[in-house]
């Protein structure tokens, strides 16, 4: 039987979070928003997708999402399915549109949107939850799904299913360990730039009483501000408690090593985005000279060719691949596969909107299929806006339980896209 | 006096080339398009920029400044002459638009055309031609536009300025020179991929009758083609005469070195673009692997981020940037000194809209006060669009001819604007 997706609608939602401080961090702070996607097919299935923005500029999302949308409209899951590195393709080369990227930005986070939404439609249409749909794909079929365009000279297409193959060993005694305990998270709720000492403080405290063994902190505003921050969450840290140190990318090269001397004490797990998102060498330069500190990095790298460099440069030993920053699902699966052949842990990036929902899936499709281990692998956790989705993640005691609904877990509440639609719901007029 | 900026206009601009085969290459093919930017003011002076797009997702482009049109709309020249590098940054730094970057792609190019209309604005005001206005400023101005954030690492402000001070030294020499006998060129127009060979042959006849003697083939198709086109040029070329090939980015690194082992033989100048854009170290190898032939590459590299990388690993021989990729001419700047700081050529991309009138002013610029050599510089050319434009370049027996009247050579005529106004325009409609 084949389905033909018939509608591509694109919603312009957003969240008032700027007013409250959530999500302010040393070079971000906005509006959480989403640019969001519902294809409409001739079965009656649905599929979902979105990509995360800061607030204005949503609509430049939305505007490429259209423009992009006639790559998906008309064209049957079947079809799709044939040819999987050719759709995606068609979508992040086409020849009008490509010149805008390439590969990255507005038009490559449209791409990821659209993609994506695909992919939930195909689990959906397969009843199964994304992380389960991906995970039971023979290794060939992951392969062909993968665009090698200009990662060959780090993956070719027979070491990607060598790895696939090779690690599928194992898989049901992880599917196992996962049912029973869940997937390991962090939280970044305790630290934002935005929130007072005492509110640090106190929401350390409460992270530690439910449950959290890890904790991000924002860093990167004065560097006797992040010292003091670093101390009060440390004192309220249980012995061997991870804390993580996010700069979003507000440092030059020879700051972030100035920073990271200065925060040493503390024993940061990892630095994330401790320069620009695009500066391979300047990571490398600085993964060698904080070491054993970890560099983290990924959540705004633009594809699957910044990856590749990050890890041939030795410049992240924490992989944060986003869900819908790259090309959807396809590309995903190609950093995936990347990090693992280079033997680096995947820590996905989540909070925004329905980044958790998202990319539990992709964690637990990794650890079954990919890097085959949970050493140093953590899903972040924001714990906001989870309440506008139909299938929220599930937390307890500081783990992503599995999802089972059927998809990838990214579809909104009806009212919720109503009411927060910019600029004609409720919420913003 | 203080001059106001009181208005922004956008309007979505597009030349019908695709169905001529004009400008098709190996990765991109479309309808050559302006997102145009006209700026009034209180003094009645207006100023223009651009961003070039290949057609569809214009009106992405045209949606983005929009979005940052406000930090532009209200505010006065003096203001923003007080804090260049500060006005630069509101733009490509904007707390909640840079997620969709960060600085690259649509989001960027938005800001390139917002930020080079203000300084078209300025040397309108100032009654001289762009690259008179840019060299005759003081060292400390030149500094104090550029941010200099995420690349210290490799040029300080210090530095920047001792460079531009002691290269300044034979100014009236260099400018005596230019006035005489124009600057360097050469020629993208006798070798699209979608031209046949007979047609091929005979451009690159007439480009020689007409006194080029550097020109430029498209390469990337199937390497036969590649070789045919290839040696057809290189026979009507007279001994001495440069032929450079570009690949639009559509090998793999080790594609690239392969194929250009098959083209070594017709002696190609520089082999641009043979890889992904945001590949450095892809470059770096190809750069190690074709020497001595030089890589170019810079049209589509998203920031001074990815130029300060290509110069630190020795990724290119050819500085390429385009005018309004990166964020307009305060970027620019940063990047010309990074490339003189490293000894590399500048020869800029150009072609597509405007892109010519833009780059003449940089070339110059560059010549007068940082590169300081006419040493394998060349301005590209491409011969098509011009007379959309109230003061288009003027290319005399392979050079270009210096610009006489003020401003950045972007206005285009109000008859073009209406005329190819999508989608209301007459050649639309």
């Amino acid at each position: 039987m084949s389905v033909r997706i018939t509608g591509v609608e694109v919603h312009d939602v957003r969240f008032p979070t700027a007013a409250a401080g959530d999500g302010s961090d040393a070079i971000n702070r906005g509006d959480y928003s989403a640019t969001y996607v519902e294809l409409t097919t001739d079965a009656g299935v649905t599929g979902s997708g979105l990509t995360f923005t800061n607030g204005r500029g949503n609509e430049i999302t939305c505007a490429a999402v259209r423009a992009l949308a006639h790559h998906v409209a008309g064209r049957t899951v079947e079809e799709i399915e044939a040819d999987q590195a050719g759709f995606s393709r068609s979508i992040t080369a086409d020849v009008q549109l490509r010149w805008l990227g390439p590969e990255k930005g507005v038009i490559h986070m449209a791409a990821g949107a659209l993609i994506n939404a695909v992919w939930d439609l195909r689990a959906r249409l397969a009843g199964k939850p994304m992380w389960r749909y991906l995970a039971e794909l023979p290794a060939g079929e992951i392969v062909a799904s993968i665009d090698f365009r200009h990662i060959t000279d780090a993956l070719t297409p027979g070491e990607a299913r060598d790895l696939l193959e090779k690690n599928a060993i194992g898989y049901d005694d992880r599917l196992a360990e996962l049912e029973r305990n869940g997937f390991p998270a962090y939280t970044t709720s305790v630290g934002w730039l935005g929130y007072p000492d005492a509110k640090v403080r106190e929401l350390t405290r409460r992270a530690v009483a439910d449950g959290w063994t890890a904790v991000k902190m924002k860093v990167g505003g004065p560097i006797e501000d992040d010292v003091r921050r670093a101390r009060i969450i440390r004192d309220e840290l249980p012995p061997g408690a991870l804390l993580m140190m996010d700069a979003n990318q507000v440092w030059d090269v020879d700051e972030a090593i100035e920073a990271m001397r200065r925060l040493a004490p503390f024993d940061p797990y990892w630095i994330e985005e401790p320069t620009h998102a695009d500066d391979v060498l300047g990571h490398a330069r600085v993964a060698r000279a904080v070491n054993p500190v970890r560099v983290a990095t990924g959540e705004v790298a633009a594809n699957r060719v910044i990856f590749k460099q990050m890890l041939q440069a030795g410049a992240l030993q924490v992989c944060q691949v986003d869900a819908c920053r790259v090309g959807g699902v396809n590309e995903v699966l190609a950093i995936l596969l990347l990090a693992a052949k280079f033997g680096v842990p995947v820590c996905p990036h989540a909070g925004g909107v329905g980044l958790c929902e998202y990319v539990q899936h992709l964690a637990i499709f990794d650890y079954l299929r990919a890097g085959r281990s949970l050493d140093g692998r953590m899903i972040e956790y924001v714990d906001h806006l989870h309440e506008h989705f139909t299938d929220p993640v599930t937390v307890v005691d500081g783990r992503y339980r599995l999802p089972v609904k059927p998809g990838y877990s990214v579809e909104m509440k009806p009212g919720s896209i109503a009411g927060f639609r910019f600029p004609d719901g409720p919420a913003w007029r």
